[in-house]
């Protein structure tokens, strides 16, 4: 496999996708056209104008944008592509809309077979073996919370340290996450934004400037540093 | 019906419940025993020490609590009580929990018939119409979104402001229910810490110190003052 599943698509202040550039040229390589996934978008912006601004950030590394919503035939679209990008947004409309259309499944294969695979957001939260960890608001009904699976964990992404000047009796991310492993024995990878997690083949690793926390069923969370293969 | 849905159990830097005192000797006016609802607990503290949490509370104002997991047949307990309290956790685990039990519906029944009751937080989201504004992480699958439907309308409890010293990209609160009304056409009370809403018969009112931001299609958000009228 070759994929990079990514905490955000934005980092504050910067332009979409810009510190993923060197990145996104080699995970691409040799790629001429990509199929956008913007299911995950409930508003605000529509499926066309959330692909154009991923073909407008594509065209600086002279790769092509086409937004999978445009095909009357999504599977055969899907299986013909040369390469993928699942954008943010939310992810119980994202795994709804992939369900029920029956393409969470042909994704899956053919990101198996090795086609190349950006998630950013909830487009990370499919990657992983379900979206129990996702931050999002269930603003519909999935038929299921399972995902791709595409590596052996969960992930969080966006993931948030406590700040201790919020008076605010909400959870924490980490009571969430630790809530999580009392209901699920899957490990959960609380990605801080800046940071992804890039699969070649069999080898995983966390890369970014940040450090990365790591939640398991019956462990304390740790920290892994930059480059921490998983 | 004679219902509170809080925000919160507890203000910050306050104790359990102790903000709402004067209300709940209303509430539960020559009620001696409620029936606590633990089941939104995911971890931390089991059943048996929310439920003293509770108890430890209500022996203030002479009220005894039993927790609904003591009985063997939940049902028969809830139709032999005088009152109900349902806690906060994750709304997730409890409404899986209740549907699966058969006791969403039972609950709601005897709450219509006039039985008192509270519900905090995650107690508090199950008396909208649906689930679906739950700030809570879907560490479970629950077989429906639905809930109670005690008032004609769905509730986002811990309501917080955006904070533009947060340098993150997670989508703000405001966002998260835009887009659940981008996909329903339910009004959403965002129901800030501190606040309540209170129903007698079939008068439905915003109570607390703090305003309440409501939510509805197609409009732009407004600002309600403490005791306006739903």
């Amino acid at each position: 496999m070759n994929i990079i599943l990514a905490s955000t698509s934005t980092l504050y202040g910067g332009k979409y996708l810009e510190y993923l550039k060197p990145e996104l040229e080699l995970l691409y390589k040799d790629i001429t056209e990509i199929i956008f996934i913007p299911f995950a978008r409930p508003g605000g912006i529509s499926h066309e104008d959330y692909t154009r601004k991923a073909k407008d950030f594509f065209s600086t590394i002279n790769i092509n944008i086409k937004g999978l919503h445009e095909f009357e035939d999504k599977t055969e679209a899907i299986n013909s592509a040369q390469a993928f990008f699942t954008g943010g947004g939310n992810t119980f409309l994202l795994v709804k809309t992939l369900h029920e259309s029956g393409l969470m499944t042909v994704l899956k294969q053919n990101v198996e077979s090795g086609k190349p695979y950006l998630g950013c957001s909830a487009g990370s939260n499919i990657g992983g073996i379900n979206m129990k960890t996702t931050n999002d608001m269930p603003i519909v009904y999935p038929p299921s919370f399972d995902c791709m699976a595409l590596v052996p964990f969960n992930i969080n992404p966006h993931y948030l340290d406590h700040n201790p000047e919020i008076r605010h009796n909400g959870e924490t991310r980490e009571t969430r996450i630790r809530e999580f492993l009392t209901q699920n024995d899957i490990k959960v990878i609380g990605l801080r934004e800046g940071n992804w997690i890039r699969r070649t083949g069999n080898k995983i690793t966390i890369e970014g400037p940040e450090q990365t926390r790591i939640f398991e069923k019956g462990k304390e969370p740790c920290e892994v540093e930059p480059g921490t293969q998983l």
